[in-house]
């Protein structure tokens, strides 16, 4: 979604996690955490963290500015965006990876089988409520999540709420500003990628 | 730590979490997520993200240079940062939450009481470990965790390394080049603070 708000072209590799290619030799030689996404740039060093890849990209094609314009505009990006990834996305992560079936002794990404834990579907489950309470709390003040304007931090928070239909969190029809500014979202063509 | 490396005074007004004062009325005001640090800057916004306080500090206060100096630098700081957050950080205070008696019904930060999970703590003391054995290997490589030069990212590091000693990880004694790298960073004069 931030390479097409960008309008950049990346060239791209899929890897197919339902059959769990990123458990295999091929991509662990590339990242042995075996998560996606990574970015491979040209030096050949690679970038696994979602912040990190965005970060380089923003420096290499400013236009358009997602993750601000000033240390205070970068930082309330930052700030937004790793409430969302911790609070949110990982919490979603928890309740859905604990109960899902075909996350038996995946419960956790990466190299190592994990087993599911029951407690935390539940745990997880709420404190993916309370990150949309803050969050529909602060749409209740500000148009866009981070900025004044759409920003990574919508990216992120957008991907956290469609996570949450996973979990069937009703999130846009209870939280009535996260429903607005979903629907705003939504509508840009990046989101139907 | 990082404030001490940047060599600037900031009014700091210490919270106690001993006695539990980031539960209270008058912090929660400031902070709905009961966490610490928190930046608050002049015209009244707050910062709640380590992340996001470094880099707006870092915008400000650009020498001593702590984050990178280009984007690809950057870049490999953020990767390492959230790495050392996500695997390392939060699976030490995994272990070392879900066993110690003082967190009973305070297994996960914030307003929320969250009971003990017995099997997080096995289960975070192994993520830890795995995060050790990476940055170990990258320690191998590199003199220090990010880029060449110390970062924000040893920051990260060397506290996560701290906190594993809290759950009795020796990890100086199993990794020889965190031990190498710790022995470095321990000596700076940001370490003992």
């Amino acid at each position: 979604m931030f390479i097409a708000e960008k309008g950049i072209d990346i060239p791209a590799v899929e890897v197919d996690l339902r059959h769990e290619e990123q458990l295999g030799d091929a991509f662990r030689a590339v990242n042995p955490r075996c998560t996606v996404p990574v970015l491979e740039l040209d030096d050949g060093s690679v970038l696994t963290e979602s912040l990190a890849i965005c970060h380089y990209l923003e420096s290499q094609f400013p236009d358009p500015n997602l993750m601000g314009l000033d240390g205070q505009e970068q930082a309330m990006v930052i700030e937004w965006y790793e409430r969302t990834v911790v609070d949110g996305f990982l919490a979603a992560a928890e309740t859905f990876r604990n109960r899902a079936k075909g996350f038996k002794g995946r419960a956790i990404t990466g190299p190592d089988a994990y087993e599911q834990i029951p407690q935390l579907v539940e745990r997880g489950y709420h404190r993916l409520e309370r990150y949309m309470e803050a969050l529909d709390q602060r749409l209740g003040d500000s148009p866009f999540v981070a900025l004044e304007r759409f920003t990574l931090a919508d990216i992120a928070a957008f991907v956290t709420v469609e996570f949450a239909g996973w979990v069937k969190m009703p999130v846009a029809e209870t939280w009535p500003h996260i429903g607005r500014w979903h629907g705003v979202v939504a509508h840009r063509p990046s989101a139907s990628l």
